[in-house]
């Protein structure tokens, strides 16, 4: 059994957004961000995947926040893993600023085999996880899962380079842009405080288009990204408090 | 008379581009973060200046990249002031690894009254300016004063929320982000280094329409982005080494 790890940052001028507080993308990416940097610490990650040529893959995500940093505040991100099977891994992060809780998720994880592109059995890495898990329950509830969408509206551009990270797939972070910037502004700037659930469903490549629907239902926003190939990338659905 | 500053700095995953190297438009955002928090600490920051009501505004920058560093290595980047008259003011930016140099930045700024929006004399922060001045030359030729362009391609998309800073304008890397998006991508995955000049000559809107358009001759790549409005935002040019 392990403890839970914090991590330090101070809020950049690129995490946040035209209201001078980190954006909802920018949170999630200071939990994604911690989360390879505390695999990597814990001997499970990405670096030390590849030579199995295998990687990690976010499967879904939920992200509740109470309140966005302003730029250049100090904050912390806890983060611990506490549940681990043959396909999936759960970890967990708490954003706060000392006892001052601002953001909280959970992710879903399942590793993925680098050349057949389908999900693999994990219990080769039993050990190495048994001495990371932490005894401490998921600070919200586990990602829904997202069924279809009957969208209102569409909106449809091309993957470009500044979308793709090495796999030279769209980053995850660009779906959760694409998502905002699919919200009428003003429900963004005056928020009081949000819960998301994402299902990432497949992979968009460079030269691939993708289309972007939504539906609103009183303060619930559902979206469903697909490419012109005819996959669903990803579901989300993000309700205002 | 002072002397150049340094700041130390890991590159992050969000820096990186499909090749794991910072992309362009992140080393010139670790420049012109590194002028906002040295102004600050020198006493002429934007938060300074916001009690005249005035603000800076970046008019034309150039950069050198020779090399892009690696994600999660560490850069040092050097800045210091070293020109400054009644309408503009020039840093100077050096990123490099101990003594390897691997690119080095030009910047011109002008003082921008946020009421009227039109530049002001910046004699009545003289004192201040003097003693932050370093005698050291700029590194690079000063940012060039480019022309139209004959576009050969345009393509467009509207301003969206994640592109706009705390004045409702899009934000200066994302102009940096539409041209290298125009690029054939091989040419960006091999490049042997490049000298990018920028000059900023209005301010884009959320809900403004955004035109990008693109003229190649050799390795040379000139871009000019308008505005719905009539307006010229920004011209580029981007030479390939």
């Amino acid at each position: 059994m392990a403890e839970i790890t914090s991590y330090d940052f101070i809020i950049q001028p690129q995490d946040v957004d035209f209201t001078l507080r980190a954006s909802a993308a920018s949170i999630i990416n200071y939990m994604l961000n911690v989360a390879g940097t505390d695999a990597h610490r814990k001997g499970f990650g990405v670096d030390a995947l590849q030579g199995h040529s295998v990687t990690w893959v976010l499967s879904r995500l939920a992200v509740e926040i109470a309140a966005q940093p302003k730029q250049y505040e100090a904050i912390e991100v806890d983060t611990w893993v506490n549940e681990f099977n043959r396909l999936s891994s759960t970890r967990n992060f708490r954003m706060r600023q000392d006892d001052n809780i601002l953001a909280m998720g959970v992710s879903q994880w399942c590793m993925l085999d680098m050349e057949s592109r389908q999900a693999v059995d994990m219990t080769k890495l039993k050990d190495v996880y048994e001495r990371a898990m932490v005894d401490e329950p998921s600070p919200i509830a586990m990602p829904a899962r997202l069924r279809g969408v009957e969208a209102e509206s569409h909106s449809s551009r091309p993957v470009v380079y500044s979308d793709i990270d090495f796999n030279r797939h769209v980053n995850t972070l660009r779906y959760i842009d694409l998502m905002f910037d699919a919200l009428p502004i003003e429900r963004i700037e005056n928020n009081n405080g949000m819960r998301i659930d994402i299902n990432f469903l497949a992979e968009a490549l460079y030269g691939e288009v993708l289309t972007i629907g939504v539906a609103a239902e009183g303060d619930t926003w559902q979206f469903e990204i697909s490419s012109n190939s005819g996959k669903t990338l990803c579901r989300a659905k993000i309700e205002f408090k």
